[in-house]
């Protein structure tokens, strides 16, 4: 059976995290990243993210240890080569839940095996409102992360599918839908006739 | 909001027209086609095909009428350019039962925005069955119909997506899901960021 690289984008409060926690993890792998950011409230080690310093990210990097990789808000993010390894061995769909620019690195990686997803907003407003109701971040952040969303949302047409967020059992109903159909694939189906 | 061109193609005897009657008439238009060939017990002109003489059908091709057309087992099988008019003026999705020469043309005509779907039996053999099991057919025409699937088949990899057909529910769930996938194609969307 076959099993796909899914790539999945969006902008920081687009409830992301949210809707693929929502997916079953028999059957989806999720990339764990490694970060050299600060955990937030909440956030464990080896489930959100493997919190690394700065001096542990840049060893791996040079010892080639990243399929991806990028800086953003001062803070490096990266996919070990090992949780690919980690996915495939299991038998899982992988899960990569990455900014647009390590989405760009992935498709270029994996080619056309992989599908991409940007998770929207309905509109910039509700993105907003959702990163002031996080609480968790400074009106600079919030500044500066809407900001990079616009970043973000500038390249959603490069993606292979856009799901728009405005109800979380629609929208994953949508992803496993996308899930269901790339399936269909014909190169991705062994027949016998 | 995107509708859809859904091009659907597979073999005599493979189930396919018990699935698309399956799909809501309210989404999806489903084209008439025009043939040339005589009714099988209980099909109705008009719902099933426009049954017409060969003179009639000639008198159309000449006229420019078809859309795309194609003579097989010595009858004349056509879609008119008034049945797509009509779907598209529904707003619905618009639904095209074709063979393969069929779905190369339309393919050909409407381009990316069209969604060809190939209909595969889970085996030869499971065809032959249906085939006999169906009992309108004498042993040389079910012969002549195999020979044709093998054909059909032959094509399969040209289809954006294959929906094998071991189980009318879930190859109904799989075509809804394409199709619910399909609407996320972000050159489809309109979004206002």
């Amino acid at each position: 059976m076959s099993r796909l690289v899914l790539i999945i984008s969006g902008p920081s409060g687009v409830g992301k995290s949210t809707l693929l926690g929502e997916l079953p993890r028999e059957e989806f792998y999720f990339s764990i990243s490694h970060t050299t950011r600060d955990p937030r409230p909440g956030e464990i080690h080896g489930r959100d993210y493997y919190f690394i310093s700065k001096e542990t990210f840049l060893d791996m990097l040079q010892r080639g240890e990243f399929l991806e990789w990028v800086e953003v808000h001062s803070h490096y993010y990266g996919t070990a080569k090992s949780e690919v390894d980690r996915a495939f061995s299991q038998g899982k769909h992988l899960l990569l839940d990455v900014e647009v620019f390590g989405a760009a690195r992935l498709k270029g990686k994996f080619g056309p095996q992989a599908v991409s997803v940007f998770i929207a907003p309905p509109n910039l407003e509700s993105l907003k409102e959702r990163l002031e109701h996080r609480g968790t971040e400074s009106e600079d952040k919030i500044k500066e992360r809407l900001q990079r969303a616009s970043l973000e949302l500038a390249f959603l047409p490069f993606f292979d599918y856009v799901i728009v967020n405005d109800d979380l059992n629609k929208a994953k109903a949508v992803l496993l839908s996308i899930v269901r159909a790339e399936l269909c694939k014909p190169w991705r189906l062994t027949l016998n006739f």
